[in-house]
């Protein structure tokens, strides 16, 4: 993309700013070798891991533990066409360390829908990228690269 | 999922009437086998396909095109933790007869950020799911499964 495509890419620090700012957001992984997505509130750790909070046993755990995925938020205003979105890709794993989950229960998220066993997932920052859409259309349809 | 953990399944024809009303989602697919994910505006064909139009040269054109993909979009009330997400699963091509280029160029989706050179790109409606979350914890954070 050149720079005046409607677009701007963000820094990884604009990007984690962004992300702190909303509640949820869509864990991008592999189903039976099929690209899937789930949308799941979240948090931010110290460290700018993205934390998720779901039932132990569950399909998502058993797919994403161990693998790269990606974590995608976005605020996009469709009346203007205008917005961003940041995708964080790294490893997911599942926390085991008792400490480390004693720790996230205080501080990590809480679940929307708790179940009775639940494990807290770690997505690495590994990349961190996002772009802000700016807008490349007038309000009246006119074709700005025509 | 048991029915009264926190979400209803959504039928085929709920899925389909909800992505109706929603300008824009996010098209889930591998690149550099990794997983990315990008919002995008779309629209719907007569026959249930996700329509996108985007530059002819894109990244995501040459990622996507013959490959199957996932088409996510949703709409959640984050204070409410209540809301729905709907899952369109396919393979992705490219329209390149002329005929059906003109037809989707009249009736199909308008860029948001237009480029010279636009495609359009169909995901058939394979597999379609949905569920609408209906809540889990009462605004008190009580645990109600505890």
């Amino acid at each position: 993309m050149h720079p005046n495509d409607g677009f701007r890419e963000l820094r990884r620090q604009e990007c984690l700013r962004l992300l702190a700012k909303v509640p949820f957001g869509r864990i991008v992984y592999t189903r039976r070798a099929l690209p899937a997505v789930l949308p799941v509130n979240f948090s931010l750790d110290a460290d700018d891991a993205v934390l998720l909070r779901t039932a132990a046993g569950s399909e998502l755990v058993r797919a994403i533990d161990g693998a790269v995925v990606a974590f995608e938020a976005d605020d996009v205003d469709a009346a203007r066409q205008s917005g961003w979105n940041v995708v964080v890709t790294g490893p997911a794993t599942v926390v085991t360390d008792p400490a480390e989950h004693e720790r996230l229960s205080r501080t990590g998220p809480v679940s929307w829908v708790p179940s009775v066993q639940e494990v807290f997932v770690r997505i690495e920052p590994e990349l961190v990228t996002g772009r802000e859409l700016i807008g490349g259309r007038t309000m009246y349809g006119v074709d700005l690269t025509a």
